[in-house]
């Protein structure tokens, strides 16, 4: 996947009702009038966030003319899973230190109770 | 992390520059010229750049007047991550099914092997 299709699901998971429509597509299929139901938005409105959902390759849409189902594509969402995962050692080395401060914390917690 | 967090970190990494100049942090802190010189940019576009990303708390910037390192801020991507997670049954679903089908064409290739 090029850095393009990377930007391309990024900028398509920058916002709130996007990321409620993929979430909508995990119990399934479902026509663009079922994923509006949730949302006080018009059709038009859902249409053009399927549509950027399409383009970065996030959903499919079926073929039939009347119902054209939208399904969940998450080929994405593992490139961009996987470019994450590169900086895991950094927010674990946060959690590290973060829980060697509070050890120290409980520890003069402790002391501070037996001086009582 | 509330819903807007989210997509403010989705957004700043919708971009390669930006992602560049998160893999140049994950080095170690650097101030604006450094983090310009492997980008063909002006030091303006790259103070841009950096601006999205200190505002999605990607990186915090020094103090000092003159050099202002910037450092990485690893806990939005773990948000993102924790995001991505919840998606991961749906891609490694698809790779199950991949496998079935490959081992299935491996299954015919040596059938019709046997049979020469």
């Amino acid at each position: 996947m090029s850095a393009d299709h990377l930007s391309a699901t990024f900028a398509a998971l920058a916002d709130p009702t996007r990321r409620a429509i993929l979430a909508r597509l995990t119990l399934g299929e479902a026509s663009v009038n079922e994923l509006a139901e949730p949302f006080d938005m018009s059709l038009p409105a859902v249409s053009k966030h399927l549509k950027v959902l399409e383009r970065a390759r996030l959903i499919s849409r079926g073929r039939e003319a009347q119902w054209r189902p939208c399904k969940l594509k998450a080929a994405p969402l593992k490139e961009a899973a996987g470019w994450l995962d590169e900086y895991r050692r950094f927010w674990e080395q946060r959690l590290d230190r973060l829980g060697d401060y509070l050890h120290e914390l409980q520890a003069k917690e402790k002391k501070k109770a037996r001086r009582k």
